[in-house]
């Protein structure tokens, strides 16, 4: 894989989890954070998630949502003792706390029971089974879909578009323009150089556009229905619980097999798909690369640490 | 210490979480194993117990009874997770919880939002905050009493007593019976010479008392009126959240200071004292070890992977 231009903007994944549901010693339940900027967001919380968090260094203050694809343990028993820990270390900026419906009495309940009274305030956003934008801003969008599971379960797609001015350095050269005022020219600020020529910003720099798309796909039977939400995507995560030898055992849990999630890579010509959510059957996980890369090539084995800049379509290998 | 005679009766102990709240790198919140006879009791189970159970290979099918102190996460986080996987792994023994009053809502309600389809029956045990015995066979004596923390809080202490008959080797030996009679003899039937001279049990046989006891405190204030129920127990598991120079947080949050812990241990005349439940604030344990065996001197620091003998008092070091 090619690394792309270096830019200032971070659009970059980290895997704390990969396993399904029975853990062992080295995987973890699912649970991933995708930075964006300079904000965190947390897309599921199994059990320890919060011990993942911490052995990677991630900065805790700097998760800001929390979004849970369904109230299976495996994607959500991490999280109480998140909050709590957000509150033993006195945190005070609100939190946004997204998953299908049920998620805050799940939580509530728990709190009640553990008396812990909460240092910040959590924003719920309960969602219906159906596509929906659930956040908006001037450069980034989160749209929530519903997948094929056994309980209702959300997959979440992020969105990020940006115009980046970017210093012409040829052009330039070639004036006296002061050093300390290049960052004026980024700015889109028209500078002088020593004769009191003035340049319109247009003239040193160009506009790049950074744009970048993540998808989280878990747990969920193949759904070919969401093309018309994920057509195109930069990198697409999908679970592949299992081998398409084990077809029926997918379809009867509401999972996926390597070769599906490979398949439906392909079908929304995805630029690279990463793999996750393993049954405790597969100690070693090659085979489920290969069954994948046979049918999609740019596809990586996520795990435990992986950290992955989420780079545009056309970085692929080769 | 001075190993007891070797008998075939486990009373074993395995500590798989030593911290208190805020997770790290090395700690686990709190976890420990019991082991009396053939059967497990698992008392406490924080975040991530079913991980360490994992890892120290703990047959989870032999873990026949939790015990949770109180309802903070650092105690309890892990049930669920734990619960789920029994599910997975279609166990169908059924299983005893025990804990204040809540601890079924607490779990049910979370059970019930992550739709788990039990495959055992689970017996509720909830207590009111008095001294009481929760169960009792022909050798074995489980009595919860209340702590004194933030929440209503119970500790356990569990008794062993059991005669068992050895052999007398001396005096077999000077007899001609046959080896596969030795079995006879200490399951207490009489057996017969080449001669024809029958000997009772007794002539070639003892008995012996096993008797065993361990306590389990966390998380208390110092409490003396535990003395009645505690007085001259083998072994004290017993809260050591944060050294003595800071009682003041240790009595405003309901905890109590090692010196405190070692205190208690003397007032009771334990055989032995296992600290615990460490302030994240202490990477190094030595000054909390040191505090209580100025006091107390046959106290072990608890630690993840820690598996103790649980023995009669009377076996204290030197």
């Amino acid at each position: 894989m090619q690394k792309g231009k270096k830019n200032s903007i971070h659009f970059e994944l980290l895997i704390l989890g990969s396993s399904s549901a029975i853990p062992s010693d080295a995987r973890f339940p699912s649970s991933q954070v995708l930075r964006i900027g300079e904000e965190l967001f947390l897309i599921d919380c199994g059990e320890a998630s919060q011990n993942r968090l911490w052995s990677h260094r991630v900065r805790w203050s700097k998760i800001g949502w929390i979004l849970i694809s369904h109230l299976h343990g495996d994607h959500v028993y991490g999280l109480p003792g998140l909050i709590t820990s957000f509150c033993h270390l006195q945190r005070t900026q609100p939190l946004i706390i997204t998953g299908p419906m049920g998620i805050r009495d799940f939580l509530e309940n728990i709190l009640r029971h553990s008396q812990v009274h909460l240092t910040f305030d959590i924003e719920y956003l309960e969602l219906d089974q159906k596509v929906q934008v659930i956040y908006k801003d001037d450069w980034r969008k989160i749209t929530a879909f519903p997948l094929d599971h056994r309980i209702p379960t959300m997959g979440y797609l992020f969105e990020a578009e940006k115009k980046i001015r970017r210093l012409d350095l040829e052009k330039v050269q070639k004036t006296d323009i002061p050093l300390d005022h290049y960052q004026k020219v980024v700015k889109g600020e028209s500078v002088q150089d020593s004769t009191g020529r003035i340049y319109e910003p247009d003239e040193l720099s160009f506009i790049e556009i950074f744009k970048r798309s993540y998808a989280y796909c878990s747990d969920t039977r193949y759904k070919e229905s969401l093309v018309s939400v994920l057509k195109n995507v930069d990198v697409l995560y999908h679970e592949t619980t299992y081998l398409h030898e084990l077809l029926d055992k997918a379809i009867q849990t509401g999972h996926t097999t390597a070769k599906q999630a490979a398949e439906f890579a392909k079908l929304i010509q995805a630029g690279q798909l990463i793999t996750g959510h393993y049954s405790s059957r597969y100690k070693i996980l090659t085979p489920i690369l290969e069954e994948c890369q046979s049918i999609f090539p740019n596809t990586v084995l996520g795990y435990e640490g992986l950290k992955l800049e989420i780079l545009p379509r056309g970085n692929e290998i080769g």
